[in-house]
């Protein structure tokens, strides 16, 4: 699992020994590289709640290693005080982000090796969990890069692509999803010319994802929103790779804001426009993007964050969704770790799950 | 010329007395309201050079007022070592910023009026000059003026309004261009419902604009600039309305960057696109937008102003550009002190000039 290998960045991993869980702290970047070593369920939440470790899969990996270093440390030697400790860590952690789909599926795989090894000695229930926490690192890693396999098939050595948000390792494991294809393909020697879109207002685009391409030695090139219509007219943009948070059964996807312009200008200007994901963001019970909820954040991500001061009168209203939907009938392809999906989505989605 | 009486900002003007330009620090806006009377070229300069006072028309309003409160404290009283002093300061203050076209024709008109009278005594040369830079203001409040009136026949009450960076009266005089028919209309009791983007990197949209507007007491929301899709998509949008740097022959009209992807976005959604300027913006010794160059500005703009510090590495590259090239076809019409001009362009621009 050298994810270093890709990027040089070591994000999410256990300590050599074993106590701890190692995570690279994303709220310092790109500013300051802190490796932080936690060992007590306190601090673990508060690295979840405070976004030093963030991105779906990449909550998910850290939530198994997080138990597994726990569980290591409880005084009880007896199953049943020891379940009920490790009950009680698990929902204390999972209640630090409770929209995070990964972060309670990865405890309640946890969970379930402990209940299915009731008849075990503690000390060995302990080595399934670590192997479990491993395992769910490395599956993210198999799914990733299967991921960025299928997208390489879709860009030639030496075309610019262009990037919304952060879809890459930091967010997931190695080679991450909407980046897997450009890191992969780098490892490989292709020559890509990639577009960061900053991506207001939390600026994912120019904090983690020109950070972690320009550390693997990806020719990056750091945009404002605002600037992706120039680049794709200037000729520089031979496709269009982004991340997904939900993709509904007729393909509509939801993913950060901006999103969908950038799937507008990539139709007006003829650039094909990839979705990449794993299958589990697939919502077969969600029939159409307007199903889906779009969360309203506060205002002064827009009018105060990051700033030495604020940029806008306090009384200014703000509309301020965090996502936004990008029709099916703007997305070229929708890639997964199964296999890449072509119109009609309601048929190449629906495959994937048979 | 109560500008205030439109958005409450009064941000040029001579002094009661006349002895000095009084401005608006447009630099400390939104957080402080800074008045600055001028009376020395010196601060006159710096002024236009850190932007204090910005927006073409507005520098050439500036521009007549400044020399004439310079003039009317010359010890000379004898022709020929006033029109020296004169010539000099001039000189000066053109030097400022070569690139505003405004700037030296403002210069130039002040001029022209030392130069036209030299029979006459310097006292009452010194009184034509504030008569020519009052009529520069009032010719400029004129211009926006129609322009707001046409503007406003291409919108309905309670219509929602996006519009791209600043062109409202702190980039003019009252009522501004594109901002114009906003006020207007505001001012004879229509509910418009405004999105301002808020234009990065320099977030001319957040700091002025939205500025303008909260001050006149009009609906303004402001988004970031990868908004502008979902509000459209929301239906909250009629119509557009964006200022124009440069507007080539054929209608391709530079402005700031980001511009055209509005317009592509509008498209998608069906919703006008307007272009408002006066006519001298209009260029017809450009042939077509790809005539027009466009300045490519530092990258510290994205990766560190405004910022407590920096959102990227030193080392990731950015492409600043700080203007965009808005395609003819993408524009539902382009609004002038003349008249509303529609498609084709090279026939109805032409027509402005005849």
């Amino acid at each position: 699992m050298d994810i270093s290998a890709v990027t040089g960045i070591d994000h999410v991993r256990l300590s050599d020994d074993g106590t701890a869980v190692v995570i690279l702290d994303q709220t310092e970047l790109p500013n300051r590289t802190v490796y932080l070593s936690l060992t007590e369920a306190g601090e673990m939440f508060d690295a979840i709640l405070k976004l030093r470790v963030r991105g779906a899969p990449c909550i998910g990996i850290f939530a198994g290693y997080a138990m597994y270093v726990l569980a290591s440390r409880y005084p009880e030697t007896e199953y049943a005080p020891f379940l009920e400790h490790f009950l009680a860590d698990k929902q204390y952690l999972n209640s630090s982000r409770p929209t995070a789909v990964n972060l309670s599926w990865a405890l309640q795989r946890m969970e379930g090796i402990v209940l299915a090894n009731s008849e075990k000695p503690v000390s060995e229930i302990i080595l399934l969990l670590k192997a479990e926490s491993v395992e769910i690192h490395e599956e993210d890693i198999r799914m990733c890069t299967a991921i960025a396999e299928y997208g390489l098939t879709l860009v030639k050595d030496g075309d610019g692509i262009l990037t919304h948000c952060n879809a890459g390792p930091l967010a997931t494991s190695r080679y991450g999803t909407a980046l897997g294809p450009i890191l992969m393909g780098h490892e490989r020697g292709y020559k890509f010319r990639v577009f960061s879109d900053e991506t207001r207002p939390l600026l994912q685009g120019a904090r983690l994802t020109s950070y972690e391409l320009q550390k693997a030695g990806v020719d990056v090139t750091l945009i404002c929103d605002n600037m992706a219509s120039i680049v794709m007219k200037n000729g520089w943009v031979q496709a269009c790779f982004v991340g997904c948070d939900r993709v509904a059964a007729n393909g509509d996807a939801a993913n950060k804001i901006g999103t969908s312009g950038v799937a507008i200008l990539a139709r007006h200007y003829g650039i094909p426009f990839y979705v990449l994901g794993p299958t589990s963001t697939v919502d077969m019970a969600c029939p159409t993007g307007d199903d889906i909820k779009i969360e309203l954040r506060d205002p002064d991500e827009i009018k105060k964050k990051f700033y030495a001061e604020p940029m806008a009168l306090p009384e200014v209203k703000c509309y301020n969704p965090a996502f936004d939907v990008t029709d099916h009938s703007l997305i070229t392809a929708i890639v997964t770790e199964k296999g890449i999906c072509r119109p009609p989505y309601t048929e190449s989605l629906a495959a994937l799950f048979k």
